[in-house]
């Protein structure tokens, strides 16, 4: 079935993506999904680079219960207000009613702080530099597919430090780790940024994101990292003897990164025939379709397919055969279009015959045909090339939508007109902020990491500017 | 503090070897636990291993929801019978009841199931061989860490077929991967073996199992691998049309291991100072302990085994110096001994001037000063050697531990006596297995895969064998 075009309708797009390509689906309660397998492969080579990331940068995995007693949600109460409303609760248990009714996790920080209280007793233990993959409950109003679920899969990293300074490198360090995997490995250029007051975690001191621009010029927040201050160590009292011989509260980060990832990455580089994958993070990266008309010619094009499979991928190349005899080969090429395969090689008797293959890219839609002899070689080179040229294209993308204001009006043209994201001077105020949020749904997307002087006035009242903000209508 | 003596105390030594090895600690929930990051990078390696294998024989990754509507648990009457105890219930989420509750799966037969009906029509789409990592929630009212925990991690693996034969094949697939793990990497031996009806998983036809002896001389079921025939399929409605042109149930199987397995590990190998831990799981295979008394010798010293460390790691050991400056040497071999370190290195003054270093070995106890110079090489060679001795100890105790009996009297002397596992003729009857329960608190742990005529009478009812069984006490 043919793809809704992005221009036309984005959502249905993005919907039929995720199930003609069979990455996810809903599940029977409100809210969830199956994510698939091969929407789950896609997610596995997105966390293994964020695991590999978070290991090198000193941290250890550990893994907290998903149950936690209601109390303690209760003792930060910023946080308690944050996720109250979102939480679900276990009150019935092995046959009967639960004296203490059961969070299931929204996040982490209350149960892991309250273990630090008895883990931390000196300087001497700490930084304590932890993190987990788990699946988190929020209860969610407006689902989709893996942008917004009630149950979703992410880590979570929870340190404690001895100074503010520390816990502060750690909060930036970590969001370099979030640039790092989402460019380097997803080629879905970022801008890091710090949330304003209104935008921060509940319970944070400050927060601060990434941020992608997806293709119909909306935003997605694609991991924050979050310094807490000592908020959490004063509700759960974790305390540590000094160096100074003094009692001192603990200084707090927590970070996260989810399943929404697989989302942008599919609106960031997606195109009308579907997916465009990365190599680093596609399932198959190359795909061989068998042509051929006689029980003969298939024999003799299978074989050759195979050994050209097997030579590419000692050669490190995920690669597949497309062997299903029940469909016709345009049939095929527009699925593995549609699934976002980088690389397609078709083998056909002539081909064979002329000792040489055909190749198309997915990203550019370029074919070439090439003398096999040489092959493996432009395949290996073609992966790292069509993964810069998919974070390139991105680049442009985002800075061909990426507009300088100095009014509220050419602010407002530019969200109503463009989107994409939409830069100018802001005074602080919240109320600026939340006027431009009623009037246009947008909201401040980041700020610079270091409040930069705009030399300019508030593009909302017109008072002196503080800040440089990026708006941006986001998901 | 001294661990309690495995002889003396052998529910206190394990609980001790888990607290002070910091493995893993009771959280607030009833029954929860917490692993931590030295318990969790021992699970992380054997997962690895499991995941690989599970991938090598053709399975694909994919995750299901937790929450799962209590409705769809009915549908199968053995299964909800033998779950529903032990079920917990989600009946408030988002500031409201739920008009359904909501379980928290206790494994995931149901919801798969469920999605199988709408994802098989044609045989053409069989076999489905996926495999999820989940977190499970089952009611514990006997809680042990890592051995029974109201939450705990695992893989489920659940796959659909044309035919009874190949879903059989399956099963004794899995057991198989299940068995490779076990041996090859955690060096833990195990028995391969059938299921009593009495013991199997609720819903299944068949359930196979790896059973292992730990050290106490009781059994621990270390995973299971079940042949589920038609018995989802027709609950769940998962129909496809054949290559006869008929309408036909599709074949079921599910296999599961856990967290249960570290359990395994500590039980099977450790002695009286701790943990032993094979190589392949090791977090740390090799540490080295720095001695020195003035502060110039410490530099030397620090120096010189950083410089080994990196030379070893480069080679493919993962290697710790262990530079805390507040403890003493007898201590830091102490601690490495719990944690069950495989290859302590002693790196003093004395060391470096003759260019030699100390090598104790975890598993042996034996000690020997080698020259520097090829030292890489003897602990690049030890690791598979260490690995084999623990697997090789392990089989002899295991050998040491199994009687064979002929009558009722041996077995109950057997099981009170020395333990281990009994090995007797049975007739197959509920009666005789319940009636040996009843008396010694024994179980049947396995039958042989394939029926074996054991060539005589039940040792408890003198009626004609027809199983040859093994009992033991299990945890």
């Amino acid at each position: 079935m043919a793809l809704p075009t992005q221009t036309d309708d984005f959502p249905g797009w993005y919907q039929e993506v995720v199930r003609q390509a069979d990455l996810a689906e809903n599940s029977l309660a409100r809210g969830t999904m199956v994510i698939k397998p091969y929407g789950f492969a896609i997610w596995e080579a997105i966390q293994g680079a964020m695991d590999a990331v978070i290991k090198r940068t000193g941290h250890q995995n550990l893994y907290f219960p998903m149950l936690i007693p209601s109390r303690l949600l209760e003792r930060e109460k910023e946080h308690v207000e944050g996720f109250a409303p979102e939480v679900a609760v276990v009150t019935h248990a092995g046959g009967e009613d639960l004296a203490e009714p059961l969070m299931l996790r929204p996040t982490s920080e209350t149960i892991i702080w309250d273990a630090y209280s008895r883990w931390v007793q000196s300087y001497r233990d700490l930084p304590l530099l932890y993190n987990q993959w788990a699946n988190i409950v929020r209860w969610e109003m407006r689902p989709r597919l893996f942008l917004r679920t009630t149950e979703f899969l992410w880590q979570e990293g929870h340190t404690a430090h001895e100074t503010a300074e520390e816990a502060w490198e750690e909060t930036l360090r970590m969001l370099e780790a979030y640039r790092e995997v989402a460019e380097g490995t997803m080629a879905m250029p970022v801008h890091k940024g710090r949330k304003t007051a209104a935008e921060r975690f509940p319970g944070a001191v400050e927060t601060t994101t990434i941020e992608a621009l997806m293709r119909d010029r909306k935003a997605l927040q694609s991991g924050t990292s979050h310094y807490l201050g000592q908020n959490f160590a004063k509700a759960y009292g974790v305390t540590f003897l000094g160096r100074d011989g003094e009692e001192h509260f603990a200084e707090a980060t927590s970070w996260g990164s989810s399943t929404r990832l697989v989302g942008g990455l599919i609106m960031v580089h997606g195109d009308d025939k579907g997916l465009r994958l990365p190599p680093k993070v596609a399932p198959v990266q190359v795909v061989i379709v068998p042509i051929f008309r006689s029980d003969d010619q298939k024999t003799r094009v299978l074989e050759a397919s195979e050994k050209m499979a097997g030579a590419w991928r000692v050669a490190g190349l995920r690669v597949k055969v497309d062997d299903r005899d029940d469909l016709r080969p345009g049939y095929k090429f527009a699925d593995h279009e549609l699934r976002g395969v980088p690389v397609r090689v078709e083998v056909g008797p002539r081909d064979l015959d002329a000792d040489q293959v055909t190749l198309a890219r997915r990203d550019t839609g370029d074919k070439m045909a090439l003398p096999l002899a040489g092959v493996e070689d432009v395949l290996v080179g073609l992966m790292p090339e069509i993964q810069q040229a998919l974070l390139d294209d991105a680049i442009a993308f985002r800075d061909a939508h990426t507009h300088h204001v100095k009014s509220e009006d050419a602010l407002r043209d530019a969200l109503a007109g463009d989107g994409g994201f939409v830069i100018g001077a802001w005074c602080g105020g919240a109320d600026c902020e939340a006027k431009v949020k009623a009037d246009t749904k947008a909201t401040i997307r980041f700020l610079p990491l270091e409040q930069e002087d705009p030399g300019a006035a508030c593009v909302v009242c017109g008072a002196a500017g503080i800040e440089i903000a990026t708006w941006a209508i986001a998901y």
